[in-house]
């Protein structure tokens, strides 16, 4: 029996001796339990991703020195950045090798790089061309433990599977096939992986390790990072395939060790991580694959999304030294779903609502909200805007009076701006946006009002989604034996932004179940407007969809960020010009 | 005599049948001036940067027939991008010919291919690995009338001056001197630009041409786009340089055709573009250099910098559709440049401006604001906040009373911002935030208050310069005999936010000479602590400056764009992670 360790784990960016401490942490626990060789995720040890951090050349030399500083009990594959031989090149993006042969930074360090990633993924949310140069020969570890690995990091895998957008002129893992089939002996192929989340990703990551395992004729295994850092998510899943298809897969939004016996699915474990604030999220289970199953089975997609959604915004707040926070609380939907989220991510102690109500606020509005907040044990306080609102209008008269109507609307989003912003800076809190992907990509939501905060939860959740994590959260409420927070009035009662009297959104947008589909088709599918015709969409319905959300593009230019969670986000993966030639977009509002 | 034709034009991004329609205007022009060949900018009828619209399909191909569909007296070579061969690769950015022997799209395409960029530059503002293949052959536009002609894109002739961060595996321009050496016929190499402005940039962009002039032993000519596209500026400045190192440089900041005669200096001259609403901004004269000159000594920085972020506000608003402008006017400095740079861009009759005085603001302040926006002839009103601030003082009483001072003063920039907001919804007109890069860096303003608005027009300005752009704008006026804008008293009061009573800036931040002087040693410089110490600078002010530069991350990202006008700006080229190890940020204020 031959263990190999995977360390599934929730780098801070940055923060070299805490990820160094956690790493050593994890290898221990993983040697207290049989393993004869532990594997990192990649760049673990400064964290994924670290974006212009790269660029400081201090940055790379530190983060060398705290790999290969880290101390093992058994042989330990590492991922750092690597300092380029000359001035003028980039770093790499590598491995070295750690354990009981090496203490602290003796020896030549050149010696201890077993791999330097080869193919340097740079679309959607990735820019690795930009910050590395890319090497073209495959990484072996000989002799660690009893084993020869090879050795791959993250997208080095996935040319060989076709899963890229685009094709590499090279494939690391047909050159390890090569090798093998020379007779290089090589026990099985490991691959370091920051793999970032999204509905259904982890299909596509078993399909990659599956090619690769089939292709070598070996097992492949991959340890993948867990926890959210800015808007990516990674749902870690650390896995091994068998060339056979099957395949052990770790838990999702957790920390700890997927112990691979290489001989088969039978003898592998799940050990949980034991440091204190280890991140626990979700069911905390391993689950065994058989050739013909995809991984979906064993996949609920509202828990699933609504552990991402709580990683994220927990994550951001741990890493960003943030305590507490504040949120309005509307009475709707949006706002009580982001409640349950800041209190499952903070606890209630630490999350404040504010209800806000206007003149055009409806009577169960405050109730709704005071409804939430008492079910989630939260605290919520209750302040009309009404009189500041008058005074507002007063001033803006004029201009009001003979100008576009959103502006008077807007007026009572930016007051109750201010009023979340006053708690948060007063009491060194951070105030979350509540607004979902659906509103957000149509404009219907207010600059400086309702967009303002530091994170935005639901920025990437479209809004019938919204309602299926709101079911869920009530569901896992009275499972526990607790009120449900999200009200059956909150549930039932038609959406609306209460910015003028019996406003709803219907009375803007097309319902949400239409609107939803359509800007899947165009955000994650990538259609254009003819392909969404062609596939039955009603032309007037996409045009305006289509309208409406190129003209709310400078909006989301000075958004929070948002856990990305779909397939095509917002921000990163989403870089059109703002000034171009859209002539009817108007001024921003 | 041979005349080659340089059309820097300014391109809106995607609007590809008034860019097309625009290089007919100045090629057409040029001919007329006795031109026998034509060159366009790089990507010149998509305009630079496309970004993410070259994700699309459609838009590659609507690109390249808008290039291919070019009417042109005379031999032109256009920039477009070209569809990649294969689903699975990406396109490359290209050169195509036009012309009299081509009627609109007749033809093999293909066989009108020149040329298709060597070396993407994938840092800073730059990401064109995520984009674009690179090709590895030179390109060579033969029998162009009566030319042979080296064709290069951009970045291509960077190489060889060693003038990139990083070195590329290939020299496009070593390789077409190779070309030379083996008796290839070449009368000049021509270069493809859209290469940013920055400060002093000119010089290293002259170093390159001259370089290239000098390796080719031929003439270098470089046609380089012009204007502003939302944060990245272009100034123009075409130019060619003889291998001896004399030069031509067509002027900054205008439309037009620089007619290049291959024998020398002399016969070189600027045509302005005819079009209605050309680009016009600056002195619009030639300079010819001499070997020895570097540039610099035919530029006045502020005057460049002025004419920079004139540039950049009045293009965004163009491009994007927005007719006028709104602004707070405080008194201060920073939006009493402001206004300048918005009267400049679109007018006095399409700027109004705000004063609106609270509790806190001295009396000179109302004058000061009145007194530039007389000056400006643009509108200005005021309103007092005082009884807003007092209504929202109320509602907070409780949580204001026991925390963070800071929240208190943000209250009142914003009630301004909702003001200032309200006016620019009204009208559909733009907002435009005032501050400027010192205090951005320093975290020295509030989000969602005076950082509101769709543009930062000083956000890259250093505050030391806001003076001097302040004593331009006067100077400018009374040249015309026309009241100074800026008066005496806001250029000589000390710098206040006026939140609180008696606060002036120098309570908080350094000195605004030692301030900058910090912040361009790091951030223009790219010096850690350590470095800075060793140049001089006091320990406890190194440190202060940085954490403070730190803490504003965050605010940065939800920042509007403002013009680049230094080597290195916030935004685009400052990517650093928010979600990290800086235990001692707080929660975003």
């Amino acid at each position: 029996m031959t263990r190999i360790a995977l360390l599934q784990f929730d780098p801070t960016v940055g923060d070299l001796a805490h990820n160094a401490a956690r790493l050593e942490g994890l290898v221990q626990l993983a040697a207290e339990h049989g393993a004869e060789v532990g594997v990192s995720t990649e760049l673990a040890v400064c964290g994924y991703p670290p974006r212009d951090l790269l660029l400081e050349h201090d940055f790379i030399q530190r983060s060398l020195a705290a790999a290969l500083g880290i101390n093992s009990p058994i042989p330990l594959l590492v991922g750092t950045p690597l300092p380029a031989e000359d001035q003028r090149s980039l770093p790499t993006n590598g491995v070295v090798r750690c354990g009981p042969e090496f203490t602290s930074l003796n020896g030549n360090s050149q010696a201890r790089v077993v791999a330097e990633k080869q193919l340097l993924p740079t679309y959607d949310v990735f820019d690795e061309a930009r910050y590395f140069s890319a090497k073209n020969r495959s990484g072996l570890a000989r002799s660690l433990g009893r084993l020869n690995l090879g050795v791959t990091v993250c997208e080095d895998a996935w040319q060989a599977a076709g899963s890229t957008p685009s094709a590499y002129a090279q494939d690391p893992i047909e050159h390890l096939a090569e090798w093998c089939r020379q007779g290089v002996s090589i026990d099985a192929t490991v691959n370091l992986s920051a793999s970032p989340f999204h509905t259904e990703k982890f299909t596509t990551r078993l399909h990659v390790a599956r090619h690769a395992a089939s292709v070598l004729n070996h097992p492949f295994l991959l340890a993948n990072q867990v926890g959210g850092n800015d808007d990516l998510l990674f749902d870690g899943r650390s896995l091994v395939a068998w060339p056979d298809g099957r395949a052990v897969v770790a838990p999702s939004w957790c920390e700890g060790v997927l112990m691979v016996d290489l001989n088969g699915p039978e003898r592998c474990i799940w050990v949980p991580s034991t440091a204190e604030d280890a991140l626990m999220i979700g069911q905390g289970t391993t689950v065994t694959l058989t050739a013909s199953q995809t991984g979906l089975e064993t996949v609920d997609a509202v828990d699933e999304l609504t552990d991402a959604v709580v990683t994220g915004l927990a994550d951001y707040c741990r890493k960003s030294n943030i305590g507490s926070i504040v949120l309005g609380l509307s009475g709707g939907i949006d706002s009580a779903v982001a409640a349950c989220v800041a209190v499952a991510a903070l606890g209630p102690e630490n999350v404040t609502g504010l209800a806000m109500p206007s003149r055009y606020s409806s009577h169960h509005s405050i109730d709704d909200a005071l409804s939430t907040a008492k079910a989630l044990g939260m605290a919520c306080e209750v302040h009309r805007i009404d009189e500041m609102h008058t005074s507002v209008e007063t001033t803006l008269a004029t201009v009001l009076e003979n100008g576009h109507p959103v502006a008077g609307e807007n007026l009572q989003a930016r007051l109750r701006a201010i009023l979340v912003m006053g708690y948060a800076n007063a009491r060194s809190s951070m105030a979350i946006s509540t607004g979902n992907k659906s509103e957000i990509a149509q404009g219907y939501c207010t600059l400086y009002g309702d967009m303002a905060g530091g994170y935005a939860p639901l920025g990437d959740v479209y809004k019938m989604d919204v309602y299926a994590m709101a079911h869920r959260f009530n569901q896992r409420a009275e499972a526990l034996g607790r009120p449900a927070p999200v009200s059956s009035s909150t549930l039932t009662k038609p959406p609306s932004a209460e910015l003028a009297f019996d406003q709803v959104d219907a009375d803007s947008l097309p319902p949400y179940e239409v609107l939803d589909a359509v800007l899947r088709a165009h955000i994650e599918s990538g259609m254009n407007a003819d392909e969404m015709m062609e596939a039955g969409f009603d032309e007037g319905l996409v045009m305006d969809v289509l309208q409406r959300l190129e003209r709310t593009e400078h909006k989301r230019w000075q958004m929070a960020p948002s856990p990305r969670v779909s397939s095509r986000a917002f921000g990163q993966g989403w870089r059109r010009p703002l000034a171009s030639n859209h002539d009817w977009r108007g001024a921003p509002r």
